[in-house]
């Protein structure tokens, strides 16, 4: 029997109708759908976007929730990742293939990178359905280009020095998840002379998105800055 | 009667199955499709992607395609855009909505900016529809995560100096149309001393798709290398 492989599926930023079509047609099929929740009683975002594609399958298929706790312990984090590797390697044993989806892009900055890794180590097949990501999301709500002819675009996860060494080579700066470091990136990009727009949108592409023109002060937990330097 | 809209749509980077659900919602129903070709003779490459879901209308609907030479003359370029504009306009006064097609995402180095700014000030309203970009899309055809954990990932349509004075903080690079300058590029890449994984795509999830390992050097107009620098 041949062995099943891990599908690492984009499902996008929120709205259900961002699902490409080729994703779609995977969760219609796929034997198991694997979604990553942070915590045992909270519902996975990503299965959440992709409730309406199983809503409509006739056929039966199986669910893994792995908890991927929110913490910085590398241990702690590591045996997780290894327990859903473990979980995920029984299926493809048994020839079922697996679809894990992630938001947004199973390229950027997604928890399916962790569990690829373990899945190719294990010897079996793994791949990969590109995804909308956020800040395109993002860049579509807000109704704005991100960049034009030969302008650089930076992704920031997560500020710090390297922001300040890199912004006058860069045009535009997506910033994630802006919760976790508002005053630092509001200073940074304040002492940047140029003219700037910034864009921050939260929840995506979500019933409960918001666009706020300026930083965001909140914690919500899905939040994008959007900074446009001016060239002239 | 009401105004009709310009709908700025992503058709991601080839392959007729990364469009969004979304996408084909719009390109199904619209009465009017605007896509860009090079030239009088050129098919237009974001038409050839979503010629499937056309195909499967059953309605009548137009088509136009306003030719954008491949030059660098600002007043040439600015006059095609300009007459694409009016044309545009002409269908929008009628109530009639028009679905911009676009390569990738419409907010990420795509021509529909352009007559983005130009409908806006003609006072129509545009809407954007997100699109996988081409750097996701080759990432997952490598089958490599480009961004994990506080990773830095930076985007450069064209090489010069900046390139050197961003490279220590970022990542990932991703490097698009390496065509155009692909001395340059490698040249200053090599001279990085981290360990790096390199990989080119070209004409990415088409059915002539090309995966190499390091840089190319013929001339293929959709080409992006991406460039992976190890931590450690």
């Amino acid at each position: 029997m041949s062995k099943g492989k891990l599908i690492g599926v984009g499902v996008g930023p929120g709205d259900p109708e961002l699902l490409t079509i080729k994703a779609g047609k995977i969760l219609s099929e796929v034997s198991v759908i694997c979604a990553p929740r942070s915590a045992p009683k909270k519902p996975s975002i990503a299965l959440s976007i992709v409730q309406p594609t199983l809503s409509n399958r006739k056929d039966d298929y199986e669910t893994l929730e792995p908890v991927f706790p929110m913490t910085e312990d590398k241990k702690s984090l590591e045996k997780h990742w290894d327990q859903a590797a473990d979980m995920v390697a029984i299926h493809l044993e048994n020839g079922d293939d697996v679809a894990f989806v992630t938001l947004g892009d199973p390229s950027i900055f997604s928890t399916f990178s962790y569990l690829q890794k373990r899945i190719l180590e294990k010897g079996y097949d793994v791949e990969m359905v590109p995804g909308i990501t956020s800040f395109t999301g993002c860049a579509s709500t807000a109704g704005i280009p991100l960049v034009e002819k030969d302008e650089i675009l930076v992704i920031v996860p997560k500020i710090d020095h390297r922001l300040e060494n890199i912004l006058d080579d860069g045009d535009t700066f997506v910033i994630m998840k802006t919760s976790r470091h508002g005053d630092l990136l509001e200073k940074t990009i304040d002492a940047d002379s140029r003219n700037k727009e910034i864009i921050s949108v939260q929840n995506c592409t979500m019933d409960n998105e918001e666009v706020v023109q300026g930083f965001v002060k909140n914690k919500k937990y899905l939040s994008t800055t959007l900074v446009k330097f001016s060239r002239d």
